[in-house]
């Protein structure tokens, strides 16, 4: 009923990270590893490793960084078979602040492009990869490329890097299900000598379908967040991948207790999940920025005019 | 780009009366018409026709019955394309409270049916039929049924019924779209003479990608609600089943109004939408009765020991 070589990575602290500014304490960062742990997920991701020239460590919190001392604050005394991956932005990082894996408690670099950088994510992800840590790279906002430019991205990514997996990231959750098979298929046809991942986000409440239709056409490494955590409309729920997968080795009770402990007294802090701005901006496909703006305003729940206001600058 | 041949019902009235007790007020009912009008949805069902001697008019509201009085004060004067609907469950009606379509507000009766009870629901829809309604067979609980009842009761609709269109119903929000694929390719397989219906609910957040799927596969009567509402975790999302749809007819902005004025606010009053105790009813293809009961309690946010208790109950 399972399939083994699938690979689930939760993104909660990163992906969530973008609603709060990286500022989870360590005491929250230490709960969701060791859930993540109990409930043997495969990855976890903590945060992104920018560079303290370009972002302020005081405007920011630990997680836009991710310090290999603080993430060994994390993991430290837990017993875990869980991995711990770090992202980096395409001209966003500095290699020199990277060790050797053999020095680092980050098993994985996954390296964040748009199709136009695939040369610098490429090269950055080879970089990693002979420092010895496993690396992917996630090509984001797939739902505005062009099929050539994507075909000849997969075919760079295929012959050039030696990269885990070659993620297709639906950022603003404009994709339904055939766009996603066609990708999948598209990629699975050219990427032959790597797997393909899925990353979903939860605009029009598709994260979740969508990632199960990735792996129907063999995506093997996808992401959630615990109670679909993350920017704007959030991400895919951990709770219900693991649910799907019926991996034996999962185990969802600590994610649930988890969730009830910390995630719901959360939610009434930070906003994310099913609101109509974003739903609006997925089915535009649209960068949820100008929803996000919206939120933020007195005219949070003006949804008849924000949807015009989008119709009008697309007819502009 | 559309397929012309697709329509929406929109069961707001009647699904959303199922969390209260079909108690929406006249005003509120009317919006509702009114909106779906201007938006070109094609039909809207305002709730069921039950038998007033098994259920007190004066514990349920008005949609529990929908009088043909009560459709007419609520029609009256709004001019509109949207054909209106009412559900029976086989069992609960009097066929007498009936009248001829022709005197009637009413233009459809959907049979909402178990697979055991195909030959009633069977009877029931021809005798309206030949009152002159249009007529649809609603299959509850599906994921619970087996192939083999199925393809009977498949063949029995399309030889002994003169109905639109069969519903798949996923009550329990249990299907993921390959069993959906594989349920609506079946039905399709067998019944030629009439339409294909969906109905999802919204447990894991499949509600919308179920139905894309559906309609992937040639279903084309499809269901959503306003913002979802619906019994636990909701339906479709008619806003968003509208936004993939395309279909030049239909206007998102009334929805999007009504939903800022009317929807936000009532969610602070009534409870739908996604809560682990209904995903984790939906996982396990459970009614989500325990899960309801749970909400109302004070273990409401039990996830963890709701889960375990139905783990333990499957294995007693």
């Amino acid at each position: 009923m399972f399939r083994e070589k699938i690979k689930v990575l939760d993104c909660t602290i990163r992906d969530g990270g973008l609603i709060n500014n990286h500022e989870f304490d360590h005491r929250f960062v230490r709960e969701v590893y060791k859930a993540l742990s109990a409930a043997g997920v495969d990855y976890m991701e903590m945060g992104y490793k920018n560079s303290k020239r370009l972002f302020s460590s005081k405007e920011y919190g630990l997680w836009k960084f991710c310090d290999d001392s603080e993430i060994r604050r994390v993991v430290k005394g837990i017993e875990s078979g869980t991995k711990v991956s770090v992202m980096v932005d395409v001209d966003r990082v500095d290699i020199e602040d990277v060790k050797p894996a053999s020095d680092s408690p980050v098993d994985m670099i996954r390296v964040a492009t748009y199709t136009k950088d695939i040369d610098k994510a490429i090269s950055l992800a080879n970089h990693f990869e002979e420092k010895g840590y496993e690396t992917t790279i996630n090509i984001m906002a797939i739902s505005r490329d062009q099929s050539v430019e994507l075909n000849e991205a997969f075919h760079q990514v295929e012959q050039e890097s030696r990269i885990k997996a070659l993620y297709i990231v639906d950022s603003f959750g404009a994709l339904y299900q055939e766009p996603v098979e066609h990708l999948v298929k598209m990629a699975r046809s050219i990427i032959k000598t790597k797997e393909i991942g899925f990353h979903g986000h939860n605009h029009q409440q598709l994260a979740f379908g969508n990632t199960i239709e990735a792996i129907i056409h063999d995506a093997n490494y996808v992401d959630g967040t615990i109670y679909g955590i993350g920017r704007a409309a959030g991400n895919c729920p951990l709770e219900l991948l693991m649910g799907f997968l019926k991996n034996p080795k999962f185990d969802l009770r600590p994610i649930l207790g988890l969730i009830a402990k910390e995630f719901i007294p959360l939610r009434e802090k930070i906003e994310w999940g099913y609101i109509i701005p974003y739903a609006i901006s997925g089915m535009m496909n649209e960068h949820p920025r100008a929803a996000m703006a919206l939120r933020k305003s007195e005219k949070k729940d003006n949804y008849r005019e924000f949807y015009e206001s989008l119709l009008n600058a697309e007819l502009d």
